[in-house]
């Protein structure tokens, strides 16, 4: 049995960045999150495709060991299609086509066994479908993804939806756009009222902060020199976390930092090539290193023992 | 004799921001610098007034007891006058007025005491002038500021005096205009062949980053509800850095990581309200309270003990 489901997009993506395009690869959010998570769990993967999806787009879930029993070929359909493109400062994705084609029917319903799995991951789909996967699960633990789209047209629903996860994991924007405030502080307390006890903000090259009602978490993201593609950094971001906490199988505050971490350094790669290649080709070792790599580069050490004060002479009223 | 010398402007400034405004303040890139630096060590200002500058607006410096001797009071001139505004962002001022005044003529000569002052920070002024003091000067560590106006108008002139000190502290977008570099880890690689032993880029609400040729450090920012104005907060963040470093009194790869903590801890309260305000009632145990919060903030330990592992079984050629 999976310890980590996720419920999202499979889809066939075109690409151009500053550095290059690819006509034709694979991507979706349960695609990238699935490929992060295998590095760390086992992970299965519900979503639909098309007939014109090959078995060489399939290959990388079976590289991976990802479940795909719940992957559903619709005959006669189209894998869920979108074009995107990236300027050179690489944050935003204008979008050039999307084509729901099969996505736009999609129903999920679950396996018995996915239904078990303790883990679960709302990739970003329609709010309504989310929270109906979320009714069908018994996971113990819950998180969700959403987008602009959603925020803007579905409001409503998308509220009910959060209020009925453990953690809602955005980005900085969306979140501004969520709740009205540009103040991330006061944006995360006003997530916060809407009922998850976890609000993750992914912040790209500036990397991640993490909030709960009485605790605060932040870590820049690990330092690149060549970002080629940034598509599926936030999915692959939350493969690496839900990965991590469904290993470990505890929710604490010192392990949710670590799967924190986990989900930058799985990133960190995804947006090193186009699609899932630099994943296809990742060693654990080279996690592993980035890991250390990524603790040498934010540790410090406030007493060193040395004396050193803040002039307490000089303290207001003192002089 | 003061540790730490720096020589930049001392202004009035007039700010707008979505929260308020203040018609007539203390300012200056000096000004911000030793406030803050004053916390953490002995320092002194180089700089020069008009007729205008009146006892009131002198008081911080006597108060936090930075050493005046070199505020030169210009006969009938008036002080540096600039006039500013943000937006909700708070990340870019936008400048309404700026007048030179006494500053136009600023010609800085140092005081045989202030010339053996160990640390030397130079503000942000004109970059020939800068290069000027940092040839009187026998400081043993020396660290600068620019900004756009230089990068664009002097470049020349800039880089020969980035190449004759240590350190240079600026935000990310200057990092970049300096560089024709948008990838912050290639523009640090460019300014650091410039000459400099280090970069430090001051990146606002995302925090700082930190490069020698071998070694990266990075953290966030200490999170603030409450961004009154963000005027300041560059140069307090380098008072606090400088400060740090001088009273350490040594130059190594943990004491720096230190310094850049202290650095953004000042500049956390700067910017909680207008001009010096905050750090004129700012007491020593908040600074350390402050300290303590972002340590736990920021800390993740990736070595739990409890096994946890990147399955190994699934490295690509394993399958």
């Amino acid at each position: 049995m999976s310890s980590l489901l996720v419920v999202g997009s499979v889809a066939i993506d075109s690409i151009k960045t500053p550095f290059g395009e690819r006509g034709r690869c694979l991507g979706g959010s349960a695609t990238h999150f699935s490929v992060s998570a295998s590095f760390l769990t086992d992970v299965a993967v519900v979503a639909v495709i098309g007939e014109d999806f090959t078995a060489q787009d399939e290959a990388v879930f079976h590289e991976r060991r990802v479940d795909t029993s719940g992957l559903i070929r619709i005959k006669g359909g189209k894998t869920f299609f979108w074009a995107g493109e990236y300027g050179f400062d690489l944050n935003t994705a204008h979008t050039l086509d999307t084509q729901l084609n099969v996505f736009a029917d999609f129903k999920p319903t679950l396996s018995d066994e996915h239904k078990n799995a303790p883990y679960l991951f709302l990739g970003n789909i329609q709010p309504t479908l989310q929270r109906e996967v979320r009714e069908q699960s018994n996971a113990k633990f819950v998180a969700m993804d959403t987008m602009n789209l959603w925020i803007d047209t579905t409001r409503d629903e998308l509220a009910k939806t959060i209020k009925v996860v453990d953690a809602l994991i955005i980005n900085d924007a969306e979140t501004r756009q969520l709740t009205g405030e540009h103040n991330l502080m006061k944006a995360a307390k006003s997530v916060l009222s809407m009922g998850p006890k976890m609000l993750l903000v992914k912040r790209g090259e500036y990397g991640a902060a993490f909030f709960t009602k009485d605790s605060y978490f932040a870590i820049p993201a690990y330092p690149l020199e060549d970002v080629f593609d940034p598509t599926g950094a936030g999915d692959s971001f939350a493969g690496g976390f839900m990965g991590y906490l469904s290993q470990a199988d505890q929710i604490d505050d010192a392990t949710i930092r670590r799967a924190i971490v986990y989900g930058s350094i799985m990133a960190s790669f995804t947006v090193e090539q186009f699609s899932c290649d630099r994943l296809r080709k990742l060693q654990p070792n080279e996690v592993l290193a980035r890991l250390d790599q990524f603790q040498d580069f934010t540790q410090f050490d406030l007493d060193p023992g040395m004396g050193i004060v803040v002039h307490e002479e000089l303290a207001p009223g003192a002089v």
